[in-house]
C-alpha cells in the first residue's frame, strides 16, 4: 500500500498561518467540522517526474467542489507552491507522488448551520509516493457491482465517503479490486475510478452529471479518443448489457487506465484486457511523456 | 448557542486506553478515518436532572449504527460511566446536558477498504449544557423544505452530514429554524428532527425505513399517543397535502416536541401551535417527570 510521507501541511484554527510539520504534530481538533460533519471537500493531484500533472484541471475541480459547498478558501492558488515545498521537505523531488488536499469549514461548536465568516477553513495537504499499479495495468482487475446508495451530488469531491468505504470493503472481501456503483440500472462509476466500456468499437462512459465525479483522467482519455479518432458516446452502460461489452476499463489519477477483466466473477468478453484499452493505456503514457519535460 | 464544556473523553491510536482531558489537548490525527472519509457514526444522549434519558434506546441505536457500518466498539457499555465521569469533571452533576458520542474506524493510511482488525476505533465524547429551546417550544418554528439529496441509509446515524449542513444553512438564510427533506414527493424528516403531522385528528409520521432516523423522541411520542388513545398512522406526509394539515411538529432529543407554524413561509393551518401538539408537549414533560426520580 502507498505510505504517506512524514511531513505534511496544516493550516487550522490552531495554526492560522499554516505550516509544514511532522504528521505526528499535525493535530485536528475534535471540533473540526471535517471530523464531526464531513463538512469538507478534497482533491488528489499527482506528479510525473516531480511535475504536477494537469494542475489547472485539479485546482479547478477543487474550486468547483469548494464553491458547491460554499467553503471560501482564499489561498487556493498557494497550493502548488505548498506542494513544491512538501516535495523538498520530504526529499521527494523528481519522484512520482500524489498530493492529498483536504479543506474543511474549520473549527467551531458543533451546530449544523455555517459558522461565523471569520472561522478559517482547515487546509491539510499530505504527499505519498506512488506504488506503480503494474499488475493492475498489465493483467487487469476484477470488479463487483454495488447499489449506488450515495447522495445525489457525486460530482462534488466530498469527504463523506462512507458508502464508498463499505462498497470497496465488499469488493476486497470478494477478492475484487474495485466496486462499480449501479443506480437505476446503469453503471455510474467506481469508488475511486471512472468507468468506460467498449461495444462494437464505440467507447461508452457515463455522461457528466450529478451522479459521477468529473475525473481528470476521464477528461484526458476522452481527449485521447478524439486525437486517435476513436468514436465515443457519453452514454451510461446498462447493467443488463454487461454481457455484450467487448471491453471495460476504469480510470483514475493514480491508476491511469486499468482494464477490467471480470465483473461479479463473470469475465468481460474473453476475460483479458481489451485491444482498445491497450491502445489508450499506451496513448496515455505517450501523452504524459509529451507533457512532462 | 449551546457551548460544549471544557473536558472531553478521547480514546484514539495516540491514547489507546482513553482519557478525560481538556478539549484543547484532545488531538485527532489527520489520518483518522472520521476526518478524511466520514467513516464513523455518532449518538446524542441527554440528561434530565443529571440522569440519562432512555439510555438503553440511545445505546441500542448506537450499536445498530456501528453494526451497520461494521465498526467494532468493544467498550460501548462503558459509555454511561464515561458520561458520569464527564459530568463530575465538568462540575455539571444535576444539570441538563447532552452527550455527543462519536466513533470512527480509527487511524490508518488513507485507503478505502477497512484497516487491519487491530486498528482501534476512535471514541470521542463531549458534554454540553442544554440551552432550553423555550421560544421554539412555546411559539413554534418556521421551516423550509429541501430536496432530500442524502444517501439511502439515513437510518444510520452517520457523521457524513454535509447535505444536512447545506439544508440547514439554507433554512438559516431563509430565517427558518429547520429544513425538512422531501424525497419522491413525501416529507421524510428534518436535518436533526423527526417530523409529525396531524390531519383530522390522526397523527401522521414517516414509517421507519432507510430514509429516516429512528428517533428516540419519535418512539416516546408514539408511546404517548398510545397511552393517550390518539390515533396514529405511520404514513408519510405528501408535500402536495401540506395545505390540508391541521398541525405539524418536529421532535428531537434536545428539542423534545416543537410546533411548526410555517413551511416555506406558508402558515400551517392558522399559523399557531396546534392543540394536539400542545397535548403531546405536556405529556412528554409529564413522562420525563415520572421517569426521572
Amino acid at each position: 500500500m502507498n505510505e504517506t510521507s512524514d511531513f505534511c501541511y496544516l493550516r487550522s484554527a490552531e495554526n492560522p498561518f499554516g505550516a509544514i510539520l511532522p504528521k505526528k504534530q499535525a493535530h485536528i481538533s475534535p471540533d473540526d467540522r471535517g471530523f464531526y460533519f464531513a463538512d469538507g471537500v478534497y482533491e488528489v493531484m499527482r506528479t510525473y517526474s516531480g511535475q504536477l500533472f494537469r494542475p489547472r484541471d485539479h485546482l479547478n475541480r477543487f474550486k468547483n467542489s469548494l464553491a458547491a459547498v460554499k467553503i471560501e478558501l482564499t489561498d487556493i492558488n498557494a497550493i502548488p507552491e505548498i506542494c513544491t515545498q512538501l516535495l523538498k521537505r520530504n526529499q521527494l523531488q523528481g519522484e512520482e507522488v500524489f498530493f492529498y488536499i483536504q479543506a474543511t469549514r474549520g473549527v467551531w461548536q458543533r451546530n449544523l448551520p455555517f459558522p461565523p465568516p471569520d472561522v478559517i477553513p482547515t487546509l491539510y495537504i499530505s504527499v505519498t509516493p506512488i506504488v506503480q499499479p503494474e499488475t493492475e495495468r498489465t493483467q487487469g482487475i476484477a470488479c463487483i457491482t454495488m447499489p449506488d446508495i450515495r447522495w445525489q451530488r457525486c460530482d462534488i469531491k466530498s469527504i463523506g465517503l462512507l458508502p464508498s468505504v463499505l462498497a470497496r470493503q465488499a469488493a476486497t472481501e470478494a477478492g475484487a479490486a474495485e466496486a462499480i456503483f449501479v443506480r437505476n440500472g446503469v453503471l455510474t462509476e467506481g469508488t475511486h475510478t471512472n468507468l468506460f466500456g467498449v461495444k462494437k468499437g464505440v467507447i461508452l462512459t457515463h455522461p457528466l452529471n450529478n451522479h459521477i465525479l468529473p475525473g481528470v483522467t476521464r477528461t484526458v482519455v476522452l481527449e485521447l479518443c478524439q486525437l486517435l479518432n476513436l468514436p465515443v458516446s457519453e452514454t451510461p452502460i446498462q447493467q443488463k448489457d454487461l454481457n455484450e461489452m467487448d471491453e471495460i476499463f476504469v480510470t483514475s489519477t493514480t491508476w491511469e487506465v486499468v482494464p477490467v477483466i471480470s465483473i461479479n466473477a463473470i469475465p468481460v468478453a474473453n476475460g483479458k484486457p481489451g485491444a482498445i484499452t491497450r491502445v489508450l493505456q499506451k496513448a496515455f503514457q505517450d501523452y504524459v511523456a509529451r507533457t512532462i519535460k
